[in-house]
């Protein structure tokens, strides 16, 4: 097989014929257009070019391979004939993004797990920040949970020798430094190309665990290959495939390459609709065009639904014996909201539970996880099944200080997961922006431990959380026009952010 | 009886004698002046010329007829004459909104009902916006609508095959794809000039149900003769006249045309005071005429009142035996707001009770429909009333999504009602737009269903919802002086919407 | 007494010797200055000229004789010489107000009592404004006031004969066209030169009472005097006097003149710091200007308490025995904050309590009237002592609506007091403004009356308000940093105030 | 040891070799650069210069001869040859600040608390002002404090004599004017040159105590020395040391100069992370430095935690006896937060509790002293140890306004203690600030305890508040789309601060 000219393929840039170049191999994809789960325009834009570039962080390695017949890649391109392409011109956007990395504030400035959010903001496509920060619907749930962490008080002991704190902890058997363990994401490379390793170094480096993620925009391998040790243990997040002999791999590999805990989404029988991906993957393929074709479902669905349609809407409980039949790692429901799926997870003797809304990225108006902790160890302990060393509960959605682990913790929960924030470290500072995010994490919570009178995470007990108000779902009133005409007071100079009152 | 020339009725453009044209026909209203519901300055703005597009959206086809004594038709103006007139000038406004539907975002770009709100409100006249966005006194209950879908969480079930998802349902004995109804709103040609039409369209292609109102700006008939297909079922909304027997007659116009089932507003005695169509209807006659008039008293009443003074204000429980004797169809209270009268409803053998506060368009601190669910369902079962196949339970007021159709519907509503998203779309986008709307619905209906663990309505339990903070009515402690001068927290870099505070 | 020059008293200029004209008198006030309640600053400022525009509203008819000695009104100004006194060049203030007046909306724009606010707003003067707006401390009550209203919704009943309503009632035995009064407020003339007689104006013309203040600007006889017809009722406001003498003759002169009804005060035994009036006045007086003297402790005292000094911190409930003794009026304890303190008043045999705090103007953090209501009505009716038709409750604080009065007399109350709204009316408009204040509340009142399903005031009974909330004074947890930095969604355009989020 | 010009200092300005000049004093801090708390970085700015100005706020007399070897001490500096250093150029915060102090308002234009944190904001640098204000992590606790007192409300009583007011009480046996005491707070020179002098002014002139802080930037024999007369009583606030012979040292010293209680501070194992001031000392620094250094860790702590690592977090209850061996002064647990650790020092038989969290300094999430305060004396009461005269409740925190000191009393507190306001009022007027902050307090107790029917502090009983929602920590619901996109209704006129909206 000879090499392909890029002016031969540059031919093929339209609909009646499409070939488009990735990673140096040329593909006949005009067969598949009306097939992509992200539209044939998206594909069209790329028609008779190079793809790579935006190819690869929403595509996992492999997609091509197993979604196009062989006959389709009709060879590589001649790198020699690649120099003739006229380089790609910067976007506006592209510029904005350089100018923002070279004013990166320095990694010490970051203060809180907050600070990467609006750091990360400024470095990223507009496409991977609609990704990363979007949730369900109106994002009333995404917002909730964080909130709910503020409906919970602590009560805290003093006068207690807290010289030496230690917060480590062991999960599904695995030691961590931190109960806290890196939640799984996908599309990690939307941030950075380096995805998801960036989290397996930094985990790695300061001894907490990673979950790996089924749609991570690198490879399972490359993410355990990333491992800074080999003792360094990781889990893995599973969708099951409709087709379960696809699924069966992925457990086995797993398996073989020593993954230590296996988290199956429960959550996710079909990924949520997030309207701010949608908007923007809208407005990527061109927003006034699509008057014209016949493919305008696919075409705003986001990254999100383009990559999750292999997703087994059938799976059910009395898939769980398959899935103990082929695996002998612990097995833990990812995604679980009720007292009553606990019990049950619990009951069949399951290792644990993730108390779970996917970050708020799927049903709107789910509880927050920390919300359903509560009703979840209340339904445990009536039917003497908490405490279990055999049966962890997990919480995660909204977890940005040690405070909110620390609560989760005294309430019951054995760790929480984090997301986001890594991707955001990352993305703006690579696997150091991860760490920092790590050892905040570590220095609250030394300092919180201390103020708390808790030295070690067993000292944590449910009576040193106020949670009287945590199932409470207020809105307000809504104000009357007095409220709109009421003048504040003045006071005896400007305030800071706005001149003194006039009267 | 010859044709009148423009230049004849243009003569006549004064409260001494003045006549209008509408529809091609030339009316001397110079006596009705003082009896016009809306006000004589707004009739003396269009005398001696045609007044056939402001009349034509507020009032309902007939309106003119049964008003006027037959002898103040002139008789019709000479066509020919008519080009003599002036091209009317177009307004500021008109010319934006000229600019503006221009623009029309793609309907692709609507991702959920209330895009359709911002969207219309850049292509309807003011007046028109007025009508259709207003709500009572200080539209706290329009607000509480939307705000007390807010304080219901899910409590999703997992794991359980929701491969198939049926939505499908039957209201009254009519199948529906949704649970989901057009209720009835007024005055649909100030949107489109095809007003309620559209809805007809729309509701027969996506397979729901069309409430047709008594305020129509098309006629019964028009709305009728626009079914998509024969077998396309319709209810019908009635505001009892105080004439009985016009009544009567509207009720067996409806059955001989095949409607099939009767809404009868109870929460109207008389139509609200609705202050932003008052506001703009006073801007509309000359804000600073007005003061050497006497006629101050209707005309700023806004549409609302205006088309109302028929509605029959002694109507009560003995007259629903009249109404029973007149008809077949099944019979339905719309705008029942206590258990009490829900109660009372099911104990007579009606068909069902619409839990509704009129959209928030009549008594401010009405409670919500969805509210009110909750308790009317506790009285029925107490009296063992219900579950009842013969006696359903509607609510509307502040359906925007899927999900809260999902919540009425696990606390055992049948359907809900949505108004004011419909005739936004087809304001913006016509048919197509209402059958956009009614799409998006579906999509989130069988994500959420999926999302849920409910393949189907009878899935969705009282459990799957927590409602228990539906009832609290609170608002906030006013805040302190120290509220305005607290400096907020600043971030590593400047925030999304600000620069970052500094010291 | 000859008359006296006014370059004779334009000598006396200073704190020497200081001669100031009030109603065409001449007075030497220089050993008054120190005593003062308003602090001699403010006097110096019109030393030696004519006080008699600053000094009207301020100072209720008779306070210089009453305060002065009589020899040190040295005679009358000789006119003549009056007007070598150069125009008084109007202030900016001045002159935006009067550009403001003659801008003033028609009345008819005034839609609702909030209206009345805005347009007084801009045609009172500072001084004015921040006298009759503020409230005590963070106005926390005062806002509240209106707050709690929202913490009560209604349950109305439907198909009830709503035909004629019927909202007239009676007070203390004496007809009023609605269950509302106009509530005793000081300094009337402050808003307009007419000062309280326009509420009296207003009040006989529309059937309803007005109480007259003890600190009025008017005299209680110009109040009087002022009646539209002999029949029309009025109450009296006292505030005791540590000279019960004084007190005495104003409740014998209050009877003689056929004052229906005798409100004692019991909520003020000092007037309260109200920072906005103390700020305004602050500036007033020169704000830079104070360092240098020692009288700074009055100078910024605010109206408020400038007029109050006579008021008897020491009245208790002893002394109601001799007040008791001195009229054959009924009684009502105005002020009353507590159940324990109206069971007392109802034990006494009093006839009646104003639940009231002032209007938010004493205490901050009292509770509204409304609240207080719930727990009042309770305690009598455990005592048997409610209903009682000798015993009548009423309310103020926040009523800007009629559907606030309903939901007081639903709980119990006779009638509502307003105060602020009516004075705003008068501002703006005289007492055509006041007479379209009461019309509106009168239409609201038949509107609310119909959609509630209560024809007559008797009607609306407890089960048709929904008060759970009611004492529920809640503050918000507040955000956290994730707050600020979250962004909003955005939506198919922009919004009305603000461009699309740009991501 | 001859003197030492300052040319020779200037040459050693850098890392190898460190000379800074202290009060006159050459020190050669090379070998302490490492050790140094705040970082090295910060000392090598004034490396060869004089550092007496920023030292001195931030170290507390005696810290340089503590910490270095005396033989780091190279003599003094000839002062002759100081006129040689060029007058150091104003920075442009300085001259912003000397301009705001021109134009600082009169004092009596503070009209309460409030008004000192804006007035002292305009004139402290900004290091000062983010020691000052800042509060631990999100900054929750530090409004939850004041937010707290309005969840609670008064229950007022009428008609009792109010003619005499007395708010004088008497805390640990020593008389007060008010149930108000000032709290520690360290750094005091960061405000104001004469430091924690003023609040020792002003408090022996008012007739209040203050407690001296372990960390002020005067030394303790300067505040004790600084009474207004020899009866003033003073506390003192301890941390204790790690070294037990130093505090020891501390507590003797105090105990003769004679000091009247020992607050044992218990909230502070380690001083806690403040992010705001942690920025600002970043930035201080110098924000783009710090990527070549290695000294990252400290370098942007803050002022806290630089000066505090002496405090040993193995404090604990058995420590209480060594304390009570070393001290006849009455010992006050400072920082308790549950009624368990109140109940314990009680039935120790200590002298009382301070409820506090430390004005939001330390742990974030921790409830305020005044809601800790109702679980306390609940439990205390249960258990017969409320009331006890000689076991006394303090409560700090958010108090700003005498009503909130006259509700923890009411609650069953002796005192409150208030610590910024007066900082900030002496920052901006030095001890006149806080003796008018003080004469403001007791204007509004005075005004407060008429109101409240409360003549003496021992009138103030519990049923005069209303606390039930003292615990109800809520947020809201966040808000919809709709929420968003819905438009404020507009009113006849445009609004204060925004034009009317128009349609």
């Amino acid at each position: 097989m000879g090499l392909i000219s890029y002016d031969e393929v540059a031919k093929h840039n339209n609909s009646e014929s499409c070939y488009v170049i990735v990673h140096g191999k040329v593909y006949d994809v005009t067969e598949f257009l009306p097939e992509h789960p992200g539209g044939s325009k998206i594909i069209l834009k790329y028609a008779g070019k190079d793809a790579t570039e935006e190819y690869d962080p929403i595509h996992p390695p492999g997609t091509l391979e197993e979604n196009l017949p062989k006959d389709k890649c009709l060879g590589e391109v001649d790198p020699a004939t690649m120099k003739a392409e006229a380089k790609k011109e910067e976007s506006q956007e592209e510029k904005q993004i350089a100018r923002n990395k070279d004013e990166l504030p320095p990694l010490d400035l970051c203060l809180n797990l907050y600070d990467f959010e609006v750091v990360a903001r400024k470095v990223l496509k507009g496409t991977a920040w609609a990704y990363y920060s979007s949730g369900a619907d109106d994002e009333v749930t995404m917002r909730e949970n964080n909130n709910a962490f503020g409906r919970i008080w602590f009560r805290p002991r003093i006068l207690r020798d807290v010289s030496n704190i230690n917060y480590s902890t062991s999960l599904l058997g695995c030691k961590s430094t931190l109960p806290i363990y890196i939640t799984a994401t996908a599309l990690g490379k939307l941030g950075h190309p380096d995805g998801e390793k960036n989290l397996t170094i930094a985990a790695g480096r300061e001894g907490i665990i990673q979950m790996i993620p089924t749609l991570a925009s690198c490879s399972f391998e490359e993410i355990v290959d990333a491992r800074v040790h080999d003792q360094q243990p990781q889990f893995f997040q599973l969708y099951v495939n409709s087709n379960r002999a696809i699924t069966e791999k992925l457990i086995r590999r797993a398996e073989e390459r020593g993954v230590k805990g296996l988290f199956v989404t429960v959550d996710a029988p079909q990924l949520g609709r997030r309207e701010k991906d949608m908007r923007i993957k809208f407005e990527d393929v061109g927003s006034r065009v699509q008057n014209d074709g016949k493919d305008d479902v696919d075409r705003s669905q986001g990254a999100a639904r383009a990559i999750s349609s292999f997703i087994d809407p059938s799976l059910n409980w009395d898939d769980l014996n398959w899935l103990r039949s082929v695996t002998r790692m612990p097995i833990v429901l990812k995604g679980v909201q009720t007292w009553e799926d606990a019990v049950k997870a619990a009951e069949l003797g399951l290792s644990g539970v993730v108390l779970s809304n996917h970050g708020g990225r799927q049903l709107d108006f789910a509880r927050s996880g920390i919300e359903v902790l509560g009703e979840v160890v209340e339904a445990l302990k009536q039917r003497g099944l908490f405490p279990n060393p055999m049966f962890q509960i997990f919480v995660d959605g909204g977890v940005r200080r040690a405070s909110d682990v620390l609560k989760a913790v005294a309430m019951g929960a054995t760790a929480c997961g984090i997301g986001r924030p890594f991707l955001y470290a990352y993305s703006a500072y690579g696997p150091e922006g991860v760490q920092r995010a790590i050892q905040l994490l570590k220095a609250e919570m030394e300092m919180n431990m201390r103020l708390i009178g808790a030295p070690t995470l067993k000292d944590l007990e449910p009576n040193m959380v106020d949670v009287r108000a945590l199932s409470t779902h207020v809105n307000v009133v809504p104000e009357s026009n007095q409220a709109q005409i009421y003048e504040r007071l003045s006071t005896a100079v400007g305030m800071p952010n706005e001149p003194a009152n006039k009267l």
